[in-house]
């Protein structure tokens, strides 16, 4: 008998892998590595855990991957939406950002979201905001997994006053954190549209170098198809083809409005794509055509994108958001299947951001990031298939445990490492601090 | 000072009525009615409460409505879906249906529906099922609100033989339960195409003559649309309107494909749409157009439709779907304000289904059906406008008390008056009975 860390028993398991189910399943963990998974009643005569937990009526899966996020912006939740996009970006939340993002602020605020994640079943977000090494500070406290995407604009931002000091401090976040076990670099140009070709150019010089993964918002609504068009005679996917950016490696983030040729060349060129499906119906902007894209081969995940336009940090939601939109778009009720939707959150999460050997499947050899979903609430019953009741019955309330690299995040619903007046206490004046328009 | 039952404090009120938001509100009720409405400094001092609760970061709101709904169908919930509307209905649900749906059914899977929607914060449906007396008798026994719509239809279905015995049974279910403080029974017959027009004009004399309300679903599908113009020459909302059925009490369900004719139709008829986004989503039919149907002054209400299409009754997420579509499909991220949305989930349900006199509202003399929701949790911070909050950040694991009545149903998240393993038991071998193609 292997003596081992921990066995968890439950009465499924979603490996994300060769297998579909596990009915009466087992994960045996051991040094933060999954060392076993299979039929409980196999695992129970390998291993000699010096932890044994029973979930009866619960389902294991790997830890949800939250491909696409601003963490800080939970500070902003209460702000309103106003118009589109570029309206809501110029006039609400860049100038509240001028005013209000330093150290602290994303401090707070990246904490309030980790704390709302972890709940949820997120054990990984790649995430895009001002002053990242204080998000890798904060993961490496509070043991998250965690890409943490230097932005790289030409204007100046909260994090530093033009493109040169993006790409600079974006490198030394690199040095610092490559071969983190628990945090990823990479470079976070905003767009194709807050950054000028010379950056790009410089930008690829840098990846080309270090080998180094990308996020981009690309083809997020029409407006910004039409202007890319009319600048450079492309659109933005083809323009940033051209430069030499797209590679495996590349999220490319919303995605809605594509043509054949924009799919064609995602796959061609092996970029992932990070499909938001509730911020982009809040803020009008389009749908990703998942079903069109997975059938090119190209790798989908899923993001919730920030707080502020999207509400809430649920990637199960986005789960089921992503299974609607596309029953809707394509009149097709099995158009995305509820394992399909929960492969993105995970396995296609993880690929997304090049962690694939890493974390997305319950598969030994990786780290034991995963999560325990019950689904004995009236709600959930009667379970057909536990993923369809994962995604269309149940909800974030009810995950009970979460474990990064083998470690309990959630315990039985109680967040663990996280104080609750503390976070109460982040949020209280924020109504008051971070106001559209208030003074300085 | 006025003695009564009980006066609830709270960090906020949506009462719905001419008042938008209430900060640090109260409610006084007594005798299971609502008796005072407003701060809760002033209502302190004019009521003595035999029991107060405070409820300080919470929002009080009126007990949610939900529209549409097929209870018992939850005991369907493991089902897959194959194939759009007409070929899941056929294949799945019909056969099923005959094979499975009897009185214990009816009684069992109503129950756990109830459980799931009391516990978040539905104190009111409008049901759409066969053995509608099964659910009135358990409504009243487990006291709960309900709207029980017998089906009409002409086939035989496992209550009635043919169109003859389904009118007969739901003139007997209107004699039985007309009048009573909790249970409305109305009229459902299934669609346009499931009742043959000699149908429709006897039913039309019976609601004449009883002045009773009318739920139907009605274009929800394109096929559905053009089906009746090649049988009928007449769009379905049209058709119907010729035979004299369409008036104030009759509520539209689903709504999907509508010209402006249509919706100056119902407009001029004063009948109720209900808005069910996400079963329409999920069986790709199609968008209700929410907005032109209220700028037109139609009353629109929101429904889940049963679980077995949508998973979950869930109507706050069915408020946010209905938010996120409105965006998505007019490209503009206020289309559908949460407020909005919320009024649709009450007093548009409560108008809908002729009890808007009776509850919608949080407005003295009216029923005490409401409910609280915690906005506390890291998932709903910072908090700006609550019905924001509610919409997007909240969901409803975040509702902890319920009230139907002035009867708690639900305390501090506990489900009073039911019993946990019971439910479970009504469920345990829901998917071997019920399975689809399975030997009868």
């Amino acid at each position: 008998m292997q003596p081992i860390d921990l066995l968890i028993e439950a009465r499924w398991a979603l490996p994300m892998d060769d297998v579909a189910v596990l009915e009466h399943a087992a994960v045996a963990i051991d040094g933060g590595r999954i060392v076993g998974v299979g039929a409980a009643n196999a695992l129970t005569g390998r291993f000699a855990p010096r932890e044994r937990l029973v979930r009866s009526s619960h389902v294991l899966l790997p830890g949800l991957v939250n491909a696409h996020t601003h963490a800080a912006m939970s500070l902003f939740r209460h702000v309103p939406i106003r118009g589109p996009l570029m309206q809501w970006l110029n006039e609400t939340i860049w100038p509240l950002e001028r005013r209000c993002v330093n150290t602290q602020f994303v401090r707070s605020g990246t904490r309030l979201a980790m704390a709302e994640m972890l709940s949820a079943g997120i054990t990984c977000f790649a995430d895009m905001y001002f002053f990242p090494e204080e998000v890798a500070r904060l993961a490496r406290e509070l043991h998250l997994r965690v890409v943490v995407g230097a932005p790289v604009v030409d204007a100046r931002t909260p994090w530093a006053a033009d493109a040169d000091e993006h790409l600079d401090r974006a490198a030394r976040l690199w040095d610092e954190y490559r071969g983190d076990p628990l945090i990823l670099p990479c470079f976070a140009p905003h767009s194709p549209y807050a950054v000028r070709r010379e950056t790009f150019v410089r930008l690829r010089r840098l990846i080309d170098q270090l080998d180094a993964p990308l996020m981009m918002h690309l083809h997020e609504t029409q407006t910004e198809v039409r202007d890319s068009l009319a600048a450079h005679g492309a659109r933005p996917l083809a323009w940033l083809g051209d430069e030499g950016l797209l590679r495996p490696g590349f999220s490319a983030v919303h995605m809605n409005w594509l043509t054949e040729d924009d799919i064609d060349l995602a796959a061609r060129t092996g970029i992932s794509v990070v499909h938001c499906p509730q911020s982009n119906q809040r803020l009008g902007s389009g749908i990703c055509p998942v079903g069109a894209l997975a059938d090119a081969g190209v790798n989908v995940a899923l993001g919730t994108d920030g707080a502020a336009n999207v509400g809430a940090l649920d990637l199960l939601a986005e789960a089921r958001a992503a299974c609607l939109l596309a029953s809707l778009s394509t009149h097709d009720p099995q158009a995305l299947a509820a394992i399909d939707a929960l492969r993105m959150a995970t396995l296609g999460g993880a690929q997304a951001i090049g962690l694939a050997r890493e974390i997305g499947s319950l598969t030994a050899g990786k780290a034991a990031d995963l999560i325990a979903v019950d689904l004995s609430a009236p709600a959930c019953l009667p379970v057909g298939e536990p993923a369809d009741a994962l995604v269309f019955a149940a909800g974030r309330d009810a995950v009970t445990d979460v474990w990064v690299n083998g470690r309990a995040m959630v315990r039985e619903r109680r967040l663990l490492a996280f104080d609750a007046p503390e976070l109460a206490g982040i949020a209280r004046d924020a109504p008051a601090r971070f106001a559209p328009g208030a003074a300085a």
